[in-house]
């Protein structure tokens, strides 16, 4: 398998020469930076992940998981992906990699899966699952989200570990079921914490209370699909689409009500207010806003040596901003936003990651997706 | 005079509705505003300060002050005025009430005040006076910016009171004097608290240090024209011009360093970066920064209860964008920025204030400057 794929790299990056070598410099606040699009051979990617190797595990929202070398060779889709329902917002989402995955060699993708009972609805699973040359194998579903529910919109999700080991997975209200993000019956508008193998850390913050699901961290959330954490503090951060404008950074502590739908800072399509309310008791403010929306999909805190300035910096990518918010932080607060690369970048950015070389990842949501490098101009 | 002014108010009101209406209705992402010219016979008006009576006092960098109604009367120019050097960015500037104003009668005017030994040099000098009908009587100069140096530019400078009655005087560099904002033993780059009558509080704090000069509260700034006290912590936040870029918010507290000119996030016209040190051991990270820079002028917190969903929020006015930038704050941290009125304000903003009426008073710095009033929309 090491040497087809080491065929395919080659072929691909001569194909890259001769036909796609997309490469643009952009002068930035701090950095001067080359924008290269390495390839445009993906499907509606929706998720990236890093292996040890180097190289990216990619998913594609159809169904399909395959591998990706930063020389643009894009592997056959891998063999042990679950069953998806790919319609309207749902599919196979996102894919992380175990903190421990040289051993154990465990990756976890989250998608929309139907009900195994034979109903319409359908909700948020994860699945974990041993990475083998081939595919994956051994797929244990670590998480399933309750209820079921008949929508096509607000899946979340992104995967992300705490230092701590426990695995974080983002949700969304599926939309029609906003409300549910209030109660704690259900998973709808939460972050859940669970252990890799699926159990409930005892510590998690509604244990042993009545009619609470014993996954959930936060709640009275949206459609959350980014999340990383803090880099020095460790603690989780998360963006959530908002409507129509409101997106939100959070910080989700443990058992707090994040206010969705009750309090909002979104606005209608005419810059007029959904509600007067922004601050009920209860509930918390968001770390930091967007009013009109960019539409936030992953984002990650900037660690490598590639780009000094931008250490520390928390880096937003925007769907249908076509852009990256560089979030110049001072500790947990946002000094200033910085928006980069919406002249380089023509398409939705759908997930960013940082490389181990230091550069920066970025993959866009089109049938011609395109996976794209960031590195300091020459 | 009242009875003068009177006359004066009703002449210019009819005027006003005669020929100047200028209305425009303005959506923004919390209120719907009504952007109103009162009035557009200010010759580059400065600075601006409500009455307890309700009326306005207006500096014009010329060298006059005048009274100048809601309605949109302006006064004759009142008596008393010093001279002063109205040359390049120097002229007459800040005014400011005093907090007792109802039993002194003082106000306080900044400018740009030649050398009394007969130099060439300039500096921001502070004036406090009793304001009569016709004009300040009683002048007494109670600041006086040391070294007196030839420059056009940089003074400063906004007069803000704390709320345990000491005065904040913000002052320039004097751009070419910048290496002087690093050192105390002048008032270059500095911000100054003094007491109303010009004397040294005990508790500054370089009182008693060698080579310092005692009224000197915070340095390392470039050019502070914007100051307010923060409603609820009673603490001076300011906003000062950045060099091409990174205009800052800062928080000054007593003694600290806030960078100028050895770290900045100033950026040069072509998008390159002045300096790579944007953090200095021994300076404060600014509060909030911009770049490329809007050329901030003063700010407010708005209090009133005409926009109640603007109550807590910090408003800055900027010359270069011709908006305010409304900051949602929770607590201390920007959670938000707005950029409110581009499009209906055509002129550079130079003051902002909120008036006794909880409405929102600009005046743009134009010889036809304008004093504009913001108030809900019907």
């Amino acid at each position: 398998m090491l040497r087809k794929l080491l065929a395919v790299s080659i072929t691909a990056a001569l194909a890259l020469n001769a036909t796609n070598a997309a490469a643009e410099t952009v002068s930035t606040e701090r950095h001067k930076v080359s924008v290269n699009t390495i390839t445009d051979k993906l499907n509606k990617p929706w998720g990236m992940a890093f292996l040890p190797s180097g190289e990216l595990l990619v998913t594609e929202k159809s169904g399909t998981l395959r591998r990706v070398t930063r020389d643009g060779a894009v592997s056959d889709a891998l063999s042990g992906v679950p069953s998806v329902v790919d319609k309207s917002q749902g599919g196979l989402l996102d894919v992380a990699v175990d903190p421990n995955f040289a051993d154990n060699q465990f990756v976890y993708i989250s998608y929309s899966e139907a009900d195994p009972a034979g109903g319409e609805g359908t909700s948020t699973a994860v699945m974990r699952a041993k990475l083998s040359d081939n595919g994956l194998t051994d797929g244990k579903v670590i998480f399933r989200g309750a209820p079921k529910y008949k929508s096509g919109a607000h899946f979340g999700s992104r995967l992300v570990f705490a230092p701590d080991g426990h695995l974080f997975i983002t949700l969304g209200d599926r939309y029609s079921a906003m409300d549910d993000a209030q109660t704690l019956d259900n998973h709808h508008g939460k972050v859940v914490r669970i252990k890799p193998d699926g159990s409930v850390p005892a510590d998690n913050p509604f244990v042993g209370k009545d009619d609470a699901l014993p996954e959930i961290w936060s709640y009275g959330h949206r459609n959350v699909q980014g999340a990383a954490i803090h880099p020095t503090t460790g603690k989780l951060w998360t963006v959530e689409h908002g409507p129509k404008g409101g997106d939100e950074i959070n910080i989700p502590d443990a058992g707090k009500n994040y206010g969705w739908p009750i309090a909002t800072y979104g606005v209608d399509y005419d810059g007029s207010i959904i509600s007067d309310e922004t601050h009920v008791e209860g509930t918390v403010q968001p770390h930091y806003y967007w009013v009109p929306s960019i539409a936030t999909s992953n984002m990650i805190f900037y660690t490598g040596d590639q780009f000094p300035a931008w250490q520390g910096d928390l880096l937003v990518a925007a769907l249908k901003g076509s852009h990256v918010a560089r979030l110049d932080l001072e500790g947990d607060r946002v000094m200033h936003e910085e928006t980069l690369f919406e002249d380089a970048v023509k398409q939705r950015i759908r997930d960013i990651e940082q490389g181990p070389d230091g550069y920066i990842y970025l993959i866009t949501d089109d049938r011609a997706g395109q996976l794209i490098q960031i590195k300091p101009a020459e």
